[in-house]
């Protein structure tokens, strides 16, 4: 089996990470920057890693993806508020059997990109880890890295498992999940977290401590596996909800990627974090008051940034 | 029929601006006071006010209520975050007679005081008032000031109907209202905007103007809605709802009291603005999740000031 080539779109806190992981790991990957690339291009990619630090002195840069080769397996690493970049950025790195991987946060990211794309084989990447970019070509890794992917519509099973054998490689700690539960399962941890820490300006261990926003988490959290359960995903229940709670717990107190967004007063994920999966639940004639509350609130918030 | 003797519980902005003009028109008014009470007592009360500013240079000014003699009625006009300190306040005020008015904010006020003072009787005022103590012994009165009354357990209408035309006669624009329709229709007003503008830090203005929540605010204001229905009380209904927003669009951008709290790091009126109609809602069966979500911000702002 040859090995594969990989293209990264967007070289930031994890895109970078898992791109360069491979790099390190002797794969064939290109990364398409902006601000960073000069930088990068005479300086390589730095990691710090809570897993070992390392440092690529050479990488392959690019400030096009029409300056890219086409790729066997594209990593898509942006904010989901730039994928309507997606139909000008991919054309020109597909084969005819690319694997497209969306590695980010929210509901209905393949649905959209399929519409986009029809005839491209799309994966779901779940990344479960604390790391950012904190300096050009720079990306700091503090804990966790482990990512999850779900086939969304590969009519190719090796071309799906090469890419989990290519990350396990790695050194990623890679799992298989049905996609649907993959996505909603995130969900469960995003859509309470990533809003409340906005809309209270605090960290997840904040939240948990306090037993009035703890018991609001939980309801939150509720409201996502009802919206799954109406939906008829599997495994995303209550016993999920209290495994979520104590997993945050046992973390460091942190700041999900929205209040980082909300930090430095970038565009909020609200569309594909918030926005469609109520949408979703509206459409199985579900509401989900707690949820659309926060939107409403994050919808204030960016408004008046 | 004899002239009612006054005793206003807290000069504050709401306190002292009815009971100065209550004296104002000559009515036998006394003052308990606190910080500025030495202020008072050698000044005086100033009221800047939209319908006419006065000063009143001699004012019956206390520092305790054991000082001060009996009264025919008393405004309780604390925040009620207070009302813990009525059971050493009143006493000394009380006749067999007395009427104590409640113009406070929230719900199950006079059902908690009556448990207090089985045998006192007592009404409810209702303030539709803009109006701040902006120094000491200085109420600016901005807009608006009218007052509901609505008795709650008086068993002597005269009494009751002698304090509305005192209201009257020193200008007040009073409306004798039934008492639970007249709480309840507060609520619905105060619960979303109270809290909406400490949790988004923001005026009414601002809420209304943006469409998420503007939606928010009517369904929040619904649930208010739903609790009274359930409850059995009277023309609390949709067009209700309407109508508050409507008059709340052609007002100037306002910081109701619970946002002025947060400014000044006081505590805020949670208990019967939000923990007591909730309360009621459960014990109805009736779940208000976008309340619930509200009470739970305001307790971790609380607790985090």
């Amino acid at each position: 089996m040859n090995k594969l080539s990989y293209a990264v779109i967007g070289t930031g806190a994890i895109g970078g990470f898992y791109g360069a992981r491979l790099a390190h790991a002797n794969h064939d990957v290109h990364f398409l920057l902006h601000s960073d690339y000069q930088y990068v291009l005479d300086h390589g990619l730095y990691v710090d890693s809570c897993d070992g630090s390392f440092h690529l002195p050479h990488v392959h840069a690019y400030q096009a993806s029409s300056d890219m080769p086409k790729a066997d397996v594209i990593l898509v690493c942006l904010k989901s508020v730039n994928n309507h970049l997606l139909p000008s950025l991919l054309p020109p790195l597909l084969k005819d059997d690319t694997l497209v991987v969306l590695i980010q946060n929210g509901i209905g990211l393949e649905e959209d990109v399929a519409l986009m794309f029809p005839d491209v084989q799309l994966a779901a990447g779940l990344a479960f880890i604390c790391s950012s970019k904190v300096a050009p070509g720079r990306i700091s890794h503090q804990c966790y890295g482990s990512i999850n992917l779900g086939n969304y519509n590969c009519k190719d099973p090796q071309r799906f498992q090469q890419v989990v054998d290519d990350f396990r490689a790695a050194g990623i700690q890679t799992g298989i999940v049905e996609y649907r539960e993959a996505r909603w399962k995130k969900a469960v941890w995003n859509m309470p977290f990533n809003g409340m820490t906005v809309a209270l300006c605090t960290q997840t261990d904040q939240l948990l401590k306090h037993p009035a926003t703890r018991q609001l988490i939980r309801e939150q959290m509720l409201e996502v596996v009802a919206i799954a359960r109406r939906l008829g995903v599997e495994n995303v229940d209550e016993a999920f909800v209290e495994k979520m709670i104590e997993t945050t717990d046992a973390m460091t107190p942190y700041s999900p990627s929205m209040r980082l967004d909300f930090d430095f007063k970038r565009p909020m994920e609200i569309d594909y974090l918030y926005t469609r999966p109520i949408a979703i639940a509206h459409e199985a004639g579900l509401r989900v008051p707690r949820l659309e509350m926060l939107e409403a609130e994050l919808r204030f918030i960016q408004a008046n940034y």
